[in-house]
């Protein structure tokens, strides 16, 4: 399994594959609504467990894939309804939010062509949940919510794990140069994404 | 929540809902090929997992059933991960065996207008959840293999608790004698599906 390496900042914890580290225009966002970033982050987990039990299907015969995956869907379920339960305790409720386009463009940078696609598909779920981490790592560190800084110190090393998880299952799999490369790839494309803040503040915004 | 009864025989236990009890030629046929019904078994618990997924995002702001679904979700998968367990020890893996006609004519009998879609919807997973029981039941009695018959009778317990978390889903929303009448109509439905039986053996075969 990669030895994860955090680049330690007053400012963050950032899994050393992001390219770029998360504005203060995202952190002010964030913070200035912190119950839509809770009802997004909500439905990012719920997203995962989902995203996570479609790979199992799609790679069904695979060896050693969803020994992996299923435990981690449950976990982020188990997220879900962490983050659910604080969302209601707060009168609350999950909300059909319009999703940034981060999800959707990194899906489009997933080549088509197998064993393409598996290698992306693993590269980009894992990216995500890197940023996610990075994210929460901030919120951990910055928000003003006694409560939410608990509940994202909490919520952010299963994020990490999830991120080696998703590392390792490439590299099992894949030439470790070609997939160094094309992390740093869909890296780049990550960070790109994010260089414009979206309008409405979201986890990936 | 609804009282489940039991109507013991030899044979088996029937939640009350199922209009047919399961045929001896589909006990002699899961018998006969327990790898297979593992398999198909491990695909079941998977599938389930998913479709609550998908039902938690499709009515995403209903209150009270993403508290539900989700916990339900992750049992599934923790059946999911035992039945894989199993078919490893056995020197088996995962495959994509083809459906037999079941799901996909239960998810015909849905009727397309809410809020009739989600009654429905509620009430087929509910009964595919019965009928799992149900034969759980029959093999955790008859199965030759000791494993097998420890495996489903752990199992089957869950099962008739999801039918009845499915019911009171419904139950809770809908008009009580409109929902029995609804359920009747789909457990015709569900034994008719399985009067003949599907040439490949499978859980729901």
């Amino acid at each position: 399994m990669m030895a994860l390496v955090f680049e330690k900042s007053k400012a963050s914890k950032k899994i050393k594959w992001l390219k770029t580290s998360t504005s203060q225009s995202w952190l002010d966002q964030a913070i200035a609504h912190p119950l839509e970033i809770l009802i997004d982050h909500a439905n990012c987990e719920r997203k995962a467990a989902g995203a996570a039990i479609q790979m199992m299907f799609r790679y069904i015969g695979e060896p050693g894939l969803a020994e992996v995956l299923s435990p981690l869907a449950r976990e982020e379920l188990e997220h879900f309804e962490r983050v659910l339960e604080i969302l209601k305790s707060r009168g609350r409720y999950l909300e059909p939010l319009e999703a940034p386009p981060y999800g959707s463009l990194l899906a489009k940078s997933i080549r088509k062509e197998e064993p393409l696609r598996m290698l992306d598909s693993f590269l980009v779920a894992g990216l995500i949940e890197a940023r996610s981490h990075e994210r929460m790592a901030l919120l951990s560190l910055h928000s003003p919510d006694q409560e939410l800084r608990a509940l994202y110190a909490e919520l952010l090393h299963s994020e990490a794990r999830h991120f080696c998880l998703y590392w390792t299952l490439a590299e099992e799999r894949f030439d470790k140069s070609a997939t160094l490369t094309r992390l740093n790839e869909l890296a780049e494309v990550e960070s790109k994404i994010l260089s414009e803040i979206h309008h409405e503040p979201r986890m990936h915004s």
